[in-house]
């Protein structure tokens, strides 16, 4: 089986498709990029992906973007795993909701945090909206616990799955955008149990 | 076959379900909101969405929102309209970075006009970014043209595919951001290629 390539940088969102890797027990290597050198808009790296951000996973059939595209693409090329519900369509598509809260919203509202600049250029303006980011990201960790997380141990019920591994990559960012996650125990309770699992600690060790 | 309910508000990216509704000849409803009267706050809204926006997909099991997620459901559950490559995970993973993309950056690029409150609160900063927005959306269309775009007639080559509705919407949104679509001569004949069609005639009619 061809070995997949993932393009990582620690504290990015790229954590989510590396713990779904060893979940899935894919043959895969990981390729680091140091952000503090700017090696994600190198040439060689704009090549791999002209966006210039992490995660890029390169395939036999060519690359990869966009962590909802990949946490599904690893769940349905390693169905043994069973890391996704791939054989019911509401769902699926009900994982690929929260998935698409998490990129499209939560992210970005992290992203105000250290990328304002990409929105705004006066440093005032990136001041402001830094400001914000704490009560952006508590007021989303506030949707995810009362409209997103149950009473079971997963996000989508009973079954682990790569929804876990995504929630746990950004709960990781509250206390450095300054949210105390014990206001969301649900969230809390999910981190704490995401940590113990060994594709974590392995994907957190290097 | 169960109606399907889309909760709707034009000028929104609920225009892609809209339209991948009437391509898939889905039996369906469309809910008209308000934005001018803030109908998407209301208490009755928010019980059937708490994000509180649109799109939202009444099924049988649940409601779905997330544009992403709403378009690869459609596709899948009216696979003979052939809206999506369902049976190659590789190309569904490429449509669903494409979505990925226009969700979590295009989108959010395009929000920081009407939108840019929710990122700072003072009118200094809100200011800033609405004058980055035209900047940013033409940098992202650029990204779409050269990268996503090919020779083909649409987004993933001679078929026609839900990516093709949400291109076409935030294409659409271009004008208002003050970017002028000619710059961009693949997205232009997609964008005319688009409003050929019946559906998105039909979708953009009432």
């Amino acid at each position: 089986m061809t070995t997949l390539k993932l393009y990582y940088a620690p504290g990015t969102c790229a954590l989510a498709a590396r713990i779904a890797l060893i979940e899935a027990n894919a043959p895969h290597e990981v390729v680091k990029l140091d952000f503090s050198k700017g090696e994600q808009r190198s040439p060689e790296y704009l090549a791999i992906n002209p966006k210039g951000r992490v995660p890029a996973l390169v395939t036999e059939r060519g690359v990869l973007t966009e962590t909802p595209a990949l946490l599904a693409y690893i769940a349905r090329r390693f169905p043994e795993a069973r890391l996704a519900p791939l054989d019911d369509a509401y769902a699926f598509a009900h994982m690929q909701e929260f998935h698409g809260y998490l990129s499209s919203t939560v992210h970005v509202a992290h992203a105000h945090g250290r990328r304002a600049g990409r929105w705004a250029d006066d440093e005032a303006a990136i001041a402001s909206m830094q400001r914000k980011v704490a009560a952006n990201m508590a007021e989303c960790f506030g949707v995810i616990e009362r409209h997103y997380l149950g009473d079971a141990p997963w996000v989508l019920g009973s079954d682990y799955s790569v929804a876990d591994a995504y929630l746990f990559t950004i709960a990781g960012w509250l206390e450095g955008d300054g949210v105390d996650i014990a206001g969301f125990p649900k969230v809390q309770a999910h981190f704490k149990r995401m940590g113990e699992r060994a594709a974590v600690r392995g994907a957190l060790g290097s």
